[in-house]
């Protein structure tokens, strides 16, 4: 395994990289897992998938400052170097590149992506500014590593849905493939923030989870539950927990973000809808979601 | 010459190309001259610059909608397919890429590339988004044909500073080269925009080049020349005509195109300085700039 620093060091890599195991055969695919670092083991399971179909893979390593708001964590955002390049090593990854601030921002960028619409809501509404960040270092981090796929984890759902736009929008020629969440056996979502929570806040965080579930089945159970009714049964459920502070407790389309009005069925959803949480325990704001697709849920049969 | 339609295809074209050009060397370089068609010498002078360094030229023809204002000439630009084709075909280019607005905009984009502060002034200033427009599609171009190197001609000189910006601060991997106006012999010069004057538009316009030379002349010979001598001196020679009507007529620093204080004196300026013309004749808004180091210009020696 290759660590590396900087940006030129990093394309000589994938190159050199790219040509030996491109010989005797067709192309060999580069594969890219954009992180922050403080890995665990939901950014593991995108190596993991990233293995299956890239012949090298990548993973960058950067907490990126222009996706941090003012009053947000990006001072503390918790940091392990140690710990991450061996998590890499285990899971067989080729190439981390890991730049510096100064790498990726030698003077501070005029230029930025904005994908609109999708991120006027949810993290988008509580974040300003924070998707151009993400799509303008994405953006870069393309550039940079070139690869033909890239692996991105579903907990970060707007995430997901912003950067297939853009790479719709921009004809960017890479597959973006969004990963499923990976819980602990309790239910929550691996999050490197999670070492932020107290054990009080830790055992509270679980009503997100518990929340996504009960909707689900509800959904199945009741075929005639509105988006209102979801958003009822969220609130109320989150309310459970005394700590928890709710950002938003949403139902949306996915991957269109579009608003659901209150008396829309669930179930008369073509496609996919997102149940998407922001929670505050504490300092530590987490989020959760689950998307499904209500009208292909099985039916509960009404036995006689 | 290959004249391809789609996004598909141009990309097969190039990787092909590219694939066979690299046989028994290193990697052949493609090349990228983007155009909105109805080609002049002035982009011939593009696609021979072009080959003198890059293996596989492209050209791109697309009048793209989203770089136009409500009000501005979208519609009745002017286009000549026949006439481009030949053009590119006696200039030996390899691609010429001709996609429509459905390739390059099958739905509107949601996504758009913003460079800011360049994009402030000048023509960015009297054509809101029009720059956001363009490097919108030069990203998408730049994605879909994987250059190494993209000319751009320098009458757009702001387009060449807006471009340089956004390809460093994304780390596109992309040699920008900005080649010299082409002019008529009698100075105007070259632009599709052209064709629409009428013969005393014409005659008239020839004031910008005219206006452009005479600056320069003076920053030699009158070392104590300030910005705000400039732009009085240019007001004055554009008002020589009687049916110019002024846009801009501005000295700025280049490339980072700054704002120059009426007190500067323009030979302190340590790097390149634009003197950048927008002036309507009739209908017709034309644009023209001169971009020089006025610390290295010939000092004017008084005999004694």
């Amino acid at each position: 395994m290759k660590v590396v620093r900087s940006i030129a060091e990093v394309r000589q890599q994938v190159k050199q990289l790219r040509q030996q195991r491109s010989q005797g055969g067709g192309d060999a695919v580069v594969g890219l897992v954009p992180t922050m670092g403080f890995l665990h083991d939901g950014h593991a399971s995108l190596m993991r998938r990233a293995k299956q179909t890239s012949d090298i893979v990548v993973i960058s390593i950067f907490v990126n400052p222009i996706q941090f708001g003012p009053n947000e964590d990006f001072e503390r955002y918790p940091r392990d170097e140690q710990r991450d390049l061996a998590l890499a090593e285990r899971e067989g990854v080729d190439v981390v590149f890991m730049p510096t601030v100064e790498d990726m921002y030698p003077a501070p960028t005029k230029t930025h992506v904005t994908v609109a619409e999708l991120t006027d809501t949810l993290c988008g509404a509580s974040r300003p500014g924070h998707f151009d960040g993400v799509s303008t270092v994405v953006t870069k981090l393309f550039n940079i590593v070139k690869p033909d796929e890239a692996f991105f984890g579903a907990k970060d759902a707007q995430q997901v849905a912003v950067i297939k736009q853009m790479v719709i929008d921009l004809n960017m020629d890479i597959n973006v493939v969004a990963c499923p969440i990976v819980r602990e056996v309790d239910g929550l979502a691996l999050s490197s923030r999670n070492v932020y929570l107290s054990a009080e806040e830790r055992e509270q965080a679980l009503v997100l989870s518990r929340s996504l579930e009960m909707i689900k089945q509800r959904v199945i159970e009741q075929p005639e539950l509105t988006a209102g009714d979801i958003r009822s049964m969220l609130r109320s459920e989150i309310g459970t927990s005394s700590i928890a502070i709710i950002d938003y407790a949403e139902i949306m389309t996915f991957p269109q973000l579009e608003a659901m009005e209150d008396r829309a069925v669930v179930r008369d959803v073509a496609g996919e809808v997102i149940v998407a949480l922001a929670v505050k325990f504490g300092k530590t704001r987490l989020i959760d979601n689950a998307i499904f697709s209500p009208s292909t849920l099985p039916q509960t049969v009404v036995h006689a």
